[in-house]
């Protein structure tokens, strides 16, 4: 029987439909092979186009701006619409992380990169926030096409915005609530507590746990969380960061295996500096959205969600031992 | 330059960054053909399964209930999750509203037809808010596969929560405080201010207009308005029902003529019986979301859109004459 469950952080209400598919193992991607390094690929280094208005760079990484950016540095003008037709300049930053090897996907990332590249998400974060315009930022990474990835060369972006988004501001709202409530942080208590059960554990190191989220809007939807109550990503230390490549390796050859590739999405919600004092009750978390499904006009009509995969048993489907 | 822009009704915000994309012309579909009617199609009459459940029916449209719901009107078990957990029984209908010819198109239905299935829709909206336990029921349709359709033989669905949707909460929330500041609904004066100035009209008729949406969320989205104020969409005469066939017929025809046959859903926003009285402070309307880009982290990691077709040149594209 399909049942509503409630994410107790953000309060939206899911419905968990499993009966609406088959079994995790019909979500099999085909097999597809991987393209080569194309010779028109922009953010190849030796084609150069992009490399050259890099605005940094560590060994195996490169940031740009974003070409056609949907939020910009500059007191840009804007079309001003009138009292029922609210308008704004979309300020902030749009930027690109290049790895610079177009062959790596993140299954195969070596630590020094999987170091490198959250690395460089931190110090542009830093960097970000330092612009009092900017509310938030988004590190995200769109794997595949039905993802939203328009060029396949490996990137991440990074989106700075001046309005909180909806989703992050409802985590915050939420979890100030719980901590109010419970003089305890929210997603401490969600560690601890999916540790225990196991029923949704995929992975666990010194520092993180990942697990399948309870109230799921994708099927195979993963949560990333460090065990440290921690609010800000962009503190966590080089061992944090070692530790944090290792799972979401993990997570991805796991995905790879079991799913083929899957294309997906994740990204990652840290607290924003100008949001009062988050540190206490919010914590920084990564979460991962492989894309097996369409959304429909449910989920367009209602901003709800149908999953159609059981959380445990997908949690329990990438945990399993290769067949 | 992109722009924020804000929906009046909900408070979201949405960039329109229109340099993301070229021109709404870039837009058109591959040509793909209708396929014929398959012999195992489920929905065609003469092959029965579906058929001999209907629970509703007129000449050329039949209603069956879902063989895989996502809320069910059954006192069901569910499972409870204890308090991090919170979960519930997805009470409620999942419908299947029926074409029973395979071969139509929404673009080509005639204004028979258009009455019947408007009409059904009505008659399946108060069946499900006779029932207590339903805050809300979406007629929804989904076109393609990109659009979440899994079966090609048109369709539309009905389905009635027990919760209430989100994105119809805000827009309930919205219109209650303009009405509370304004006296006024706020469809209203939208409606008159895009008469007005018509920049992002596409058609009207006697009952109805249809503009693209000043604050989209995708490309090409297109909100269907009654002029008259009317909170209720169950409660629309049959000239008003034939009024909407034809301006919808109007809008699928130039969406297939001017982008070929684009994946779209469509959804119906009216006024839930149990949310005090909301007859004078909202408006029900029909929004319909060709779906014709992927979203991607931003959208999935903010719960906001990014729209790469500046609405003003999407209506002035639908509405160009043929080349």
């Amino acid at each position: 029987m399909p049942n509503l469950r409630q994410n107790i952080i953000t309060g939206d209400w899911v419905v968990i439909a499993p009966e609406r598919a088959k079994r995790p193992e019909d979500f099999v991607q085909e097999k597809t092979l991987k393209k080569d390094v194309l010779k028109d690929c922009p953010f190849c280094v030796p084609n150069g186009s992009a490399y050259k208005t890099r605005i940094a760079e560590i060994e195996d990484v490169y940031v740009i701006p974003n070409q056609f950016p949907a939020f910009v540095p500059e007191d840009a003008v804007y079309e001003q619409g009138g009292a029922l037709y609210p308008a704004f300049k979309s300020l902030g930053y749009h930027e690109v992380v290049i790895l610079k090897d177009h062959k790596v996907d993140l299954e195969n990332l070596s630590k020094n990169v999987w170091d490198e590249l959250l690395y460089i998400y931190q110090k542009r974060l830093q960097f970000h926030y330092a612009n009092p315009a900017v509310e938030y930022s988004l590190v995200m990474h769109n794997h595949g096409e039905n993802a939203g990835a328009s060029i396949e060369h490996p990137h991440s972006q990074i989106l700075a915005t001046s309005v909180m988004p909806s989703y992050v501001a409802k985590e915050l709202l939420g979890s100030k609530d719980y901590f109010k409530k419970n003089q305890r942080c929210i997603f401490c208590d969600l560690v601890k507590a999916e540790l225990g059960h196991q029923e949704r554990l995929i992975f666990e190191n010194d520092d993180f746990v990942a697990f399948c989220a309870y109230a799921a809007r994708f099927p195979f939807e993963i949560w990333v969380l460090p065990k440290k109550h921690l609010s800000d990503f962009a503190q966590i230390s080089k061992s944090e960061r070692l530790n944090l490549g290792e799972i979401l390796g993990r997570i991805f050859r796991a995905l790879n295996s079991k799913i083929n590739d899957p294309d997906y999405n994740f990204f990652i919600h840290t607290a924003p500096p100008r949001q009062g004092n988050p540190s206490d009750y919010y914590h920084w978390h990564l979460e991962i959205v492989p894309r097996l499904t369409k959304l429909g006009g449910f989920e367009l009509g209602t901003s709800d969600f149908i999953d159609v995969v059981s959380p445990e048993k997908a949690a329990f489907f990438l945990k399993s031992k290769p067949h």
